[in-house]
């Protein structure tokens, strides 16, 4: 794990953003997958599902029986553990719950908004060797709470057509109203303009690899996405004071979730960051993902060397770290300081994993620096609001002559007039 | 302006939806523009103005002198009334502002949401015979109330190399930092990647040509955008009670802003109906933009007969209309009944015309059936959230379990160790 100063972050960072691509190298197979699917639907979802997943279904949803079956197959400790996950997540979730509000701003004049949920929303779940029941509720859970009606679920299945009984599980605990099997820019393609079988949805959500991602991109606009996620990355900051074997730790969780994550460290303690380099070599080998972790650590791992406090702060917010630790003697004056981060985890008792999991917050952050602009996923990111308007005749009267005067000199003197003639109607 | 039923209107919508395209014909000049401006940053600037608006620059930026003279030039009427749309557009964003929250949801357990401003905006003005002030004041003013710090306008010059005078004035009274003369593509990419006169933003918003729309599609990731709008639509739900002037003089408000732009009234009365249209027909010739009214009402105009009031608000649920007018007998009871719409007008006293300008909700509102998972353009669009987590040892300890569980089950050992290490040292 490399030590280096701040500017010297700085400068590197810059150069990668530089290079960021607009196109993608599998754009046009992509668009051919989702024209294809828009022509054919359903004929289209077998035929790429036995083509790139080497399963030949029949039918495209989850069967009764594969829903009950799920439940018996999965240990009774992580069903334990995911139903702990699930009243946590809920009650954190909860509380973001907007609620419609009007009030009469001026005399006559009532404003308000009205907070509505989205309908129908379908979620991606990756397939293959990653089988993660927590991105099932953490994507279906704020749905849920925020009211949508319909939830549906695309995730690939295996060459034997099945879906792994802890995904179903975690669909079944969370409440989604359907699985299909279905997965890659096809799922895409088929939730985003529907198929015989796959309802059309409005906002499409959940991780995926790059064909998912280039999908969802290209359809954005005919129906709503959450962002397009990036490598995960996990920001801890340091100092004299922090334990170097829990700051390694959670660096290397984050490590090992892919070789291209980043794993980052602020410390002001030049002590500190050489400890860190060797405990994070020492416990890097005891891994099992060790070949992940350590491809990741050696090619993006850094321990950043803060001159102070201030610096510190600076290059995190530079960062815009997804998740951020912060353990070092003062973190909630930290705290204040950062503008910038998908989560913020204090003090020594929060690691990431926590957050991951049970903590309550959504483990679906803004990643690369998206945190610059962008939230976690939460409920809002299932409701939309209409805004309200209600005039009094007395309040409309005191207001049309400014309406008319914009109007026309904007030169839509149709919009004066739809004011002028209710002026002219009531006067 | 056709009379149709429901179904109808249902079939034809759908339709059209099945042949919208995900590519544009002119993606691969947009791509291109951003490209060069990514590699020759403002000479290439300097060219494309001088290419599409005719105008050879010699600075980017709008000068103090521009800035004061402008405040001369605009009409003392409008000024006034521009200082009155803002006063009040403050006044409704004023109640969208979020706080930060926390709570102790479970013993031990303390979690969050930091409510944060975006630091950076850019919000693109269109220029040529489009003069809209109105647009400036509607994108400048939440992005202020939420406290962004850095506010840029981009919009093209004349062939004179000026910006018009009401567009200068409207960003001054909204505070507005900077007005940059440069349009098109061109323009968003400066603000996508910076050059070396216009800082990198985190997000851009506001409204223009396809140019400007697709080259926000392309850049979005790298930076936030806010939705890409397509043409204006009103929806009005009249009844025998409805005043059919006002109903034709809204329908037509919305018309004359450009020929794709879609009228249409839900009515539940077939006398109704039939005199509308003759209405519709009569107070369209009187139209200074008859020409863009007229074909916008021959080729989109609907007036739509429904069976009932359910069968009515089924079919404004379906439109998803941008802008909502419910001039029924009980608009209120209706509101209720709408689950989708940008903005929703109650009763005869709220012309669109207002919303667009004085009433204090924002102009920009989701168009095209977005209303089905986009909300008004809002203070929120330009904060954003950070979760919190904080626990104490004693609230770590009793979830650790659960936490490692469910790490395991997913492979993420590494994970699972960040948890385990500490529980170990602590007991």
């Amino acid at each position: 794990m490399k030590i280096v100063t701040a500017e010297a972050f700085k400068e590197e960072r810059c150069r990668a953003l530089e290079t960021s691509a607009l196109t993608s190298s599998v754009d046009d197979t992509v668009l051919n997958i989702i024209q294809t699917v828009r022509k054919e639907g359903d004929a289209a979802l077998f035929r790429y599902t036995e083509q790139f997943d080497g399963a030949k279904l029949d039918i495209l949803e989850l069967s009764e029986k594969e829903w009950e079956r799920a439940m018996f197959k999965v240990d009774p400790n992580v069903l334990g553990a995911l139903t702990t996950a699930k009243e946590q997540i809920e009650q954190y979730h909860r509380l973001q719950k907007e609620k419609s509000w009007f009030e009469q701003v001026r005399p006559g004049v009532t404003l308000g908004q009205k907070v509505t949920p989205i309908e129908r929303v379908g979620i991606y779940v990756p397939g293959g060797k990653a089988v993660y029941p927590s991105t099932v509720l953490m994507n279906v859970l704020p749905a849920k709470i925020a009211g949508v009606k319909e939830i549906y679920i695309v995730t690939p299945p295996d060459r034997e057509g099945n879906i792994s009984p802890s995904i179903i599980a975690a669909a079944k605990l969370a409440g989604a109203d359907t699985i299909f099997k279905v997965g890659g820019a096809q799922a895409i393609a088929a939730l985003a303009y529907g198929t015989e079988t796959i309802p059309k949805v409005d906002k499409i959500t959940g991780p995926g690899n790059q064909y998912v991602a280039r999908a969802k991109k290209w359809v954005f606009g005919d129906v709503a996405i959450d962002m397009i996620a990036g490598p995960s990355e996990i920001c801890i900051f340091a100092d004299d004071t922090t334990n170097v074997s829990f700051a390694a730790a959670d660096l290397l969780s984050q490590a090992e979730h892919d070789e291209m994550a980043n794993a980052i460290c602020v410390t002001t303690s030049d002590s500190f960051a050489e400890e860190l380099q060797k405990e994070v070599a020492e416990q890097v080998k005891q891994l099992e993902r060790y070949e992940i972790a350590n491809a990741s650590i050696e090619q993006f791992g850094r321990i950043i060397i803060a001159n102070n406090i201030e610096e510190a702060h600076d290059i995190i917010n530079f960062i815009a770290p997804e998740h951020l630790e912060l353990m070092n003697e003062d973190a909630v004056s930290s705290m204040q300081q950062i503008q910038h981060a998908g989560a913020i985890f204090l003090g020594p008792y929060g690691p990431e994993a926590l957050g991951d999991y049970v903590a309550g917050p959504n483990h679906t952050l803004p990643t690369s620096g998206t945190a610059r602009f962008a939230s976690p996923l939460g409920v809002y990111d299932f409701m939309k609001k209409s805004s309200i308007i209600h005039y009094t005749e007395e309040a409309f009267m005191r207001e049309a002559d400014a309406v008319a005067t914009i109007a026309n000199a904007e030169q839509l003197t149709g919009h004066a007039k739809s004011v002028l003639i209710r002026k002219e109607f009531f006067q």
